[in-house]
């Protein structure tokens, strides 16, 4: 545990390093993004299951992507009993371990879907957060790429509900079946070249965010970023990454080169098929992309949605077959005016290992992650999601300090007639204090009750939303105090005719 | 971290103690749940804010009602700096700090709500996770009791929104200037003497769940549990045992001796009054909870909803004034047939340090928070959460597995009627384990082709529904099978009109 704190002394409020508050806007579109995603899964017939946010270590295993920090990239502590656990740093190592535990009670092929935060010890950065949420289904016990194929087109399915236009994103799918075969001709292929390869796969992996000379770079010598970390490189002469680049080029090429969508695809299978020996492990794999392919073309779904593409790798280790990324294809300017190009927001892939390790026995799955915190910065930079400020709450005044019981029964009669509303609760010795509290809540109008007013059973009522925009009308802020706009009185029983009266007038919702 | 796992050795699948999985009814159940609270929370003016699961261990404070484990309760580890990091073990600690840290931005009185989950390194047990959901809301800038008048009458319409008739639940308040009072005339007063009220505190807190008996051992020599764990009293005197418990009892004991609930709370304030000597510090907690019955009796909430209540203590150390609790009055009977009293599902108070720790300056503060889980278990012992299993998708089956690509646009053209439906993605070489499956998922009916339909250009659909009824009402299973209920055929291009009949049929929200 901490030291002991100091004598008193004033506590710094901050959060740790790669953390962040949200805000009622944040939260709605989070909302927002969730509902119409948990829509579109369960249209595909995925049902709901949600897993704590910690794991046993071991359950978890070791696959993140990014292992050059102490505790491997997670976030753990050590129970009682000796026994380390885990925060989860994704939602397919604790489904594995779910399906594992309750195996013989769930309907196979279990088909499911969550979302929740993950956790991770990572390097913090621009976007680059330590808790954020992902949103995954998955389906295990089927080995049929027409599992994969669907993930692919749910991706598709997910990105236009969330008012993606087509055109805008494309799923690429790609094998690791196909790309270990490529690892493995350049000489990594026993079972203890395994971190090797997955250095390179890693390496591949980032095309996206550092480029074809960045990956150059890591497949070589190693690579320095902005920061001025170093990150070695796999080592792999000049000649052999060649070939490993031209494979990943292979289909931007032949986009460049031929005509229609169908032709292409046609294409790059055969161009990948002859990158291989006849026999060869990665043939497989490409038997997998033309059932992918065959599938998502019948059921409607066009190259400019779901393609196959020779530069798709994803970082995690546990990929067995078929991998998929979501890639929106949008730019857009960040703050400083610079141009941002969002790239992947979400993938997944097959990863027939992860549950076996429980059972002893084969256990067919695949699955697909959205990245929702990511997805959403990419949203809101673009204007997708509707974050305009709600109205607030309609605030009754204090006028009188020994009236309070008085004031808040009328709080409770708007609240009665399911209306917002709320008692001042500051102090109350300024009018122009409280004013202007309800000015930063946004609130329609608020209640003032005086003694005069009082006497003659009436409130008045002070439309605020009426108010700004007479404020703004008017030139001179001395007139606007004399007419005193948008503000009326009315009987105490008429307030929450009043009160709609005035919501009505503007179009809030309430 | 953990140590290296022994070589190639069959994981165990299973999850550390006191975490646990929740399946699609329970996902339901909260979400149904949450959504209600929300409107009841907004409806009152609070608007969302929402802070990571981790903040710095010093930030959170020591405030914990079970310190008796190591870690203190809570769930920490270092991070790259050094520095201790913990995972959230309430929702109110980390909204001190995100107030502290934003408050020249935010609006004053601040009012805000959040759900999430929070974790406690404590023994679990039953109905005790280590993992759960709380609902919160607080004001932090008033120090007004109509504050804490509005936290009880919210807890209050909460828990009718959530379907518990009145009378069935009942706010208590209580105020922690009069019970410090109270410890105080034992002999407990100084400030070193702290811990000790403390433990006297928490130990009252527990009278819920330990009834009198329990009380008075832990204000004594201590108190032996079921599992035989053994709990340190406070060692106080007998006779001294005894004044706290008569002042536990005041409540209770009134409503016996009086009348209607108006004189009944009238008495009650004039009973504790009395226990006072003149100039006590416990009269300005009186006259607190004076006020917080006018208000909310001026309201129109009565006694039946909320009221004052000697034995309230709540078991955190940060309350600094009222303290409110919600109690569900209901029993009922557990698995085993048991009977159970659910008693607090909700509280709080007011904590007026607890921003000030970090602003060096008064901040008054209350809040209220609900056990969502803890409400949720008691809701669904009640029936009052509807868990009713939602039919599941259509399943199109595999009949020609040469054919999946067919059939996938079967389901294709089913999901783009908005209906949920799924491909049978398991083996296929069964068709009565693909029925079997579709059982399973619940779902209303299955479409299957085979070769003769393919070339008639139809399809069978299957009613499961209907199959169900009919298999129940007829007694002889080779009738059944002869008949063949609640199958038919129908051309490809009504598939979508013929599944909303059965849907629409059985009523099945799609």
């Amino acid at each position: 545990m901490a030291e002991k704190p100091k004598k008193p002394q004033k506590l710094r409020a901050r959060l740790p390093r790669g953390l962040e508050d949200r805000g009622p806007a944040a939260i709605a579109a989070t909302r927002q993004m969730v509902e119409k995603i948990r829509e579109v899964f369960e249209r595909y017939g995925f049902e709901p299951v949600e897993t704590p946010a910690m794991e046993y270590t071991d359950a978890l295993g070791k696959f993140l992507p990014d292992q050059d920090r102490p505790n491997e990239g997670v976030f753990s502590f050590q129970d009682d009993d000796e026994q380390w656990i885990s925060l989860r740093y994704d939602l397919t190592a604790p489904l594995a371990r779910y399906v594992a535990e309750n195996f013989e009670s769930l309907p196979k092929p279990y088909r499911s879907y969550r979302a929740g935060y993950v956790y991770r010890n990572e390097k913090p950065g621009p976007g680059r957060f330590r808790q954020f949420m992902q949103f995954d289904a998955d389906t295990v016990g089927s080995a049929s790429p027409a599992a994969d194929a669907e993930m692919c087109m749910m991706a598709a399915d997910t990105m236009e509900a969330l008012g993606i236009p087509r055109g805008s994103y494309v799923v690429k799918v790609n094998n690791r079946k196909v790309l270990d075969e490529v690892v493995e001709s350049i000489g990594f292929g026993g079972q203890e070249d395994n971190s090797r390869r997955l250095t390179v796969l890693r390496a591949i992996d980032k095309l996206d965010r550092l480029g074809l000379q960045g990956v150059r770079q890591l497949l070589g010598e190693g690579r320095k970023d902005e920061s001025g970390d170093f990150t070695r490189g796999a080592n792999i002469p000049e000649k052999r990454i060649d070939g490993i680049i031209s494979f990943l080029e292979l289909s931007g090429n032949i986009e460049k080169m031929t005509g229609s969508g169908k032709e292409k695809e046609g294409e790059l299978i055969s161009f990948i098929e002859r990158y291989f020996e006849p026999a060869s492990g990665g043939l497989s794999g490409v038997e997998e992309l033309k059932s992918i392919s065959a599938i998502v073309r019948a059921a409607g779904y066009g190259s400019d949605r779901v393609r196959i593409d020779t530069s798709v790798v994803r970082g995690l280790e546990y990929y067995t077959g078929p991998v998929y990324e979501v890639e929106l294809l949008l730019d857009t300017k960040d703050e400083k005016g610079r141009s941002v190009r969002f790239g992947s927001v979400g993938g997944g892939g097959r990863y027939d290992g992860l549950v076996s390790r429980f059972r002893g026995e084969p256990v067919p799955a695949t699955g697909f992650s959205i990245g929702v915190s990511r997805l959403q910065a990419a949203l809101t930079m673009l204007g997708k999601l509707d974050t305009r400020p709600e109205f607030g709450p309609v605030v009754v005044t204090v006028f009188d300090r020994d009236r309070i019981a008085d004031y808040q029964k009328m709080v409770a009669v708007v609240r009665n007639a399911n209306i917002r509303a709320e008692l001042y609760l500051g102090n109350p010795k300024n009018m122009g204090n409280q004013l202007k509290y309800a000015d930063r809540r946004n609130s329609p109008c608020v209640i003032i009750q005086g003694s005069d007013e009082k006497a003659r059973g009436e409130v008045q009522i002070k439309d605020l939303i009426e108010g700004a925009k007479a404020a703004a009308a008017i030139a001179s802020n001395q007139e606007w105090r004399e007419t005193r706009p948008a503000q009326f009185s009315c009987k105490e029983a008429e307030i929450v005719a009043k009160v709609r009266d005035v919501l009505a007038r503007h179009d809030v919702r309430w």
